[in-house]
């Protein structure tokens, strides 16, 4: 793998550029990955660009154009010539075509489609259809298809002869003339069997398959759990429409990590990478929960100005209000996080719920006991008889490790059942995570907190 | 795909179970995928397991096996006979052997061991030797390797003798005498040659490669970036030593998707689906961080104990002491979580810390200044306007917003900073996360919102 923080390497590139060695530039370059070419033009000056972009051959500029981002992608669509465009067009796959359309103003779009290929145009039309989010919204309706009573030999030949402009060749489907999906072939099979076979007797028919309108997080989801390298996309009859590959996969799988780590972390979802986004962007996508939780950060302001005389009588209770209320803000989210991972890895459903509760309760027993014993230890022997605090008396201590262990039960409980709810109604469980549960488990434990107090100090 | 929701499908097959209805049974797994089967089988009573298990032809149980759990399989060895246990260990691949192998007893792994054939125990021990997340231990050593002088009509003479026990043939590896690595060439691009072209001619010399010892999380990374099929395992000496495969890498990324999440949530990180792990098993994993956030809390008790007898004379500063704390923990784990992912994500390493830390700031800059103002509006308009809470004066609300910018900004740079130096020192930067920062950003808050109570109240 190239060494992207190998700065001497970048250093001798610019150089290369700076002194306009294009013979020598183009020879390093056609060694490295797409990938890795879309970043160092990435990190180059802009005007150098399309130069830059023009070394490369045909096939690795069209790898190299689908790996960029959409700002440099837009910039090189607009310094194309016609043929130009047309060339590169020619080399893409539909899916990512779709891909950079998704991305491209009207007007670089308009272009895009007058001059692709009219079926390539059908094609982009035809995804740009399904709903963001979609199995048919990702999907490549470049995929080999064969008939059930070719041959093996057949089945090659035609392989040979589309093959070149399709995805992967990895799987092959069979389909009926309605071109209903019969089965599918993996290349291997194809050429570990005899020439004359029958594609009908050694395909698998038993396909998994995805509807167009799926949740592409759910396609994910079905790669990890099979290992497939292709799933095929049929639309409600059952015809094949397309497939979706592993590596479109393995991208919505780590953008959907990311997007619920976002979530739980009270941000709004973005789909630039971090030192990408400017800083109204992310500020955009921070505000609006750190402005909800902060007036929500009000119920406990109101719950401890009911107390607040009693308080002021004792007021040793206010310092341990932090670690009352940050335990169980901490309780409440571990319990949560795990759930709703649990969810997005279907591992857990609605009806685990009853499961679910009685899981977390008994860890939270444990869990509020050990905490409170701790606690009771460190108030009475460190705070009270070493620190000589003598307002840590024996029934503050009772105070603060009852509340524990309620705080803990309750925060516990709250954490898993929210996102479970939420699941149900429809909504994303990740916002249930760990900000939102903090605020309801601060006001819970306030109100635990002085319970415990007006009946065991009598306030 | 198989719904496994659907009850009445599962009720189905447990009454053909009870019945005794084996031929049934058969015909209805052999229709499912390895990893549905393996689910059904952890669904139905356990003494039943050893007899669903021998219906399934040999070729499907070997997958099905691989998918099962730990306890599953070990129950299943158990009660093979020796011929049993040869034949699967037969059909496994050798990476999945390692998996088991690493998961089961000694006395189990001895069996296993004694009755694998010697050049699959060679292998085994050879990949339990490396060391846990590396790329060696996830690899695999079965894959297809060509000399470089062979005709493309050889090649795939050699693939159909061979390519059976491969893992993939899609990939073919392309080595010198020694092993060495010199190139790849794909299935595809061997379809689409003539049968007397050499390999070395149409291969790509130019692999991207890892090492046995690169982090099993860097090898996910790789696949993500490059959307490769499979990645070569090479030595020290550019020797290849075996492949892994795109859906070892999807797992991969999976679990450490997981792993961050957990890390984020002072979870210790656990690999068994929720509802699997036991109560004690759950509290291990939780109880070590509460218990140390818990007792690093007490920090921020003796901030409060310290300004106590202020505290007490202005009492409508407590019921604030919520509010501030939460919207700095807040606002710092959403820049931690950023920039830990980032992180994991390869977008962003230490080199990138000024860019961040001015990033952050300028973002820490506009949120705590709206932050600030609708609290300002809020306290003046509704706390003492409407509600008509007299103790809310002009110089209490400039206190509680002149916190809250100082305290956003701290947090945010506090939050995008650890993470980064963690990383630095070889820490692991997701446990930088919410909690941890949390309780480091509670404190500066209450020194901040004492500072200014002090300076403008003249406490």
């Amino acid at each position: 793998m190239l060494d992207m923080d190998n700065e001497a390497f970048m250093e001798q590139l610019e150089e290369l550029v700076e002194r306009k060695r294009w013979p020598e530039l183009r020879d390093i370059l056609v060694q490295l990955e797409p990938a890795d070419i879309a970043q160092i033009m990435d990190d180059l000056p802009e005007d150098r660009l399309p130069l830059l972009y023009r070394l490369l051959p045909k096939e690795l500029a069209a790898e190299v154009f689908v790996e960029m981002e959409g700002s440099q992608q837009e910039l090189l669509i607009k310094s194309f010539s016609d043929t130009e465009l047309k060339e590169v067009l020619d080399e893409l796959y539909v899916d990512d075509t779709v891909d950079i359309v998704e991305e491209m103003p009207a007007n670089v779009v308009k272009r895009i489609l007058q001059h692709a290929d009219p079926e390539t145009r059908k094609s982009i039309n035809e995804i740009l259809k399904y709903p963001e989010d979609s199995a048919g919204s990702i999907m490549t309706t470049e995929f080999v298809d064969l008939k059930k009573d070719m041959t093996v030999e057949a089945a090659i030949k035609r392989i040979r002869r589309t093959g070149m402009d399709k995805e992967t060749i990895n799987i092959c489907y069979v389909t009926d003339p309605n071109r209903k999906l019969l089965g599918i072939v993996s290349i291997r099979t194809l050429l570990l069997s005899d020439e004359e076979d029958i594609i009908e007797d050694i395909m698998d028919p038993n396909v998994v398959s995805v509807n167009t309108l799926e949740d592409k997080e759910d396609v994910a989801q079905d790669f990890n759990r099979y290992g497939f390298i292709a799933l095929p996309v049929v639309d409600t009859e059952n015809r094949l429409v397309g497939i979706v590959t592993f590596d479109d996969a393995m991208g919505v799988m780590e953008e959907e990590a990311t997007e619920d780590i976002e979530k739980m972390a009270a941000i709004l979802p973005t789909d630039k990478p971090y030192l990408r986004s400017g800083v109204l962007e992310t500020v955009k996508s921070r505000i609006p929960w750190l402005l909800l939780l902060m007036l929500s950060a009000t119920l406990s302001g109101i719950v401890i100005n009911r107390f607040e005389d009693s308080l002021a009588a004792y007021s040793v209770l206010i310092g341990f209000i932090p670690m009352l209320t940050g335990t169980g803000g901490n309780s409440g989210s571990q319990s949560s996080v795990a759930v709703i991972r649990g969810l997005s890895l279907n591992e857990i459903d609605f009806s685990d719920l009853p499961a679910v509760v009685w899981k977390e309760s008994r860890v939270a027993v444990v869990c509020g006991v050990i905490l409170a014993c701790a606690n009771f230890v460190k108030l009475l022997v460190v705070d009270r008889w070493l620190m000589g605090n003598e307002e840590v008396t024996f029934v503050i201590a009772m105070v603060i490790c009852l509340t524990l262990v309620c705080t803990v039960f309750c925060a516990k409980v709250v954490g898993c059942t929210l996102p479970l709810l939420a699941e149900k109604l429809g909504l994303d469980p990740a916002v249930m995570a760990s900000p939102f549960i903090t605020t309801i488990v601060d006001v819970l434990s306030l109100l635990i907190y002085f319970t415990f107090a007006t009946l065991l100090l009598g306030l």
